[in-house]
């Protein structure tokens, strides 16, 4: 089977003054986490709908859509606990700009789906990873760190249905274009605190 | 707590029919049963995105998106089991007509939606129990038998959704309204066999 450890999806690492901003902003970092699991998860079930008969990505996309219902109401459980209330949240450009970059006619469009999944999810083992060794609540330095390999598990998953689906150099190539789109988007810190900011 | 033993949603019960219909089409019954559970846990998942700061419909929806997947696996399995190959499905009318009757501008549309919910569920509780008791199948028999008790719970909680964010009164003239349009849009079998024909 395919180990993780093995590839690494992104174009550059997250820069430090995000982990600043972010520790700075814990509370409002945990509440823009509740909608990120939400929409990992919406994803998962839209590849559900829009590829119904793609048995393999059926199969492991409805585990993924599964994990990620339980991080997001683990990460509300959290939210309940610190007393912070479900609010609606403005999210960063990062999540439109990489669905921009998809291209609408198939079989491009799964290519591309695919891969922009794997490289949100990449980006999200990433960064729960920098929480996890530098939060100073270390009941949720914990938490975070019990994501982590769930992420991990989630952006394998979506790199081999790509290459289940698509030549490996055809998945290589369009990868590096978009890894490159991806770490261009957050080369300049969003002003306003987010998982992808 | 609320018992679901207490309410019955539904203005007519199935006509014998569709059972006929549906124990003679058993395999066609069993990929269509895959896309209902999708799409139900389609419809809970959309219900987070369109209402995330409602904690309690965020929590109760949560655990139903999470069991419909759990029920769209299985019936996957049960798929596999049977070599019926995974396939797109032209739906009947019924979950169109009772979406064309959701009214677009909120609160209503809030209500109307958590009612149809518990319309869908209560009518799929209502014949998973008729293929559980009829089907010769004794194994697939005791599937569906499994599956009613959650579909029930289902029901009952889009229901006491409808009563905690809409009065008594309201909820229960609307009800009416929609549960005869649903039990109407059934009264002509569909001539293609469905969970919802
Ligand atoms: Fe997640
Ligand atoms: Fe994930
Ligand atoms: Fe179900
Ligand atoms: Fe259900």
């Amino acid at each position: 089977m395919f180990s993780f450890t093995k590839i690494n999806l992104l174009c550059q690492p997250t820069q430090s003054a995000w982990l600043e901003q972010a520790l700075d902003n814990l509370d409002l970092i945990l509440l823009d986490h509740s909608h990120c699991e939400r929409k990992a998860a919406g994803v998962a079930v839209n590849f559900l709908f829009r590829y119904p008969a793609h048995e393999d990505l059926v199969y492991q996309l409805t585990a993924i859509a599964q994990e990620e219902l339980e991080h997001f109401e683990q990460v509300n459980q959290w939210l309940k606990r610190k007393n912070i209330p479900l609010a609606p949240l403005k999210p960063s450009p990062y999540g439109a700009t990489l669905k921009q970059a998809i291209k609408k006619q198939e079989p491009h469009r799964l290519l591309d789906s695919l891969l922009v999944s794997a490289l949100i999810e990449a980006r999200s083992h990433e960064r729960l990873g920098l929480l996890a060794q530098h939060c100073p609540d270390l009941e949720l330095a914990k938490f975070y760190r019990g994501l982590m390999a769930s992420e991990a598990r989630h952006y394998g998953i979506y790199w081999v249905l790509a290459t289940q689906y698509f030549d490996r150099t055809i998945v290589d190539l369009r990868l590096s274009e978009l890894a490159q789109l991806e770490s261009d988007t957050l080369s300049n810190l969003h002003p306003e605190p987010r998982i992808h900011s």
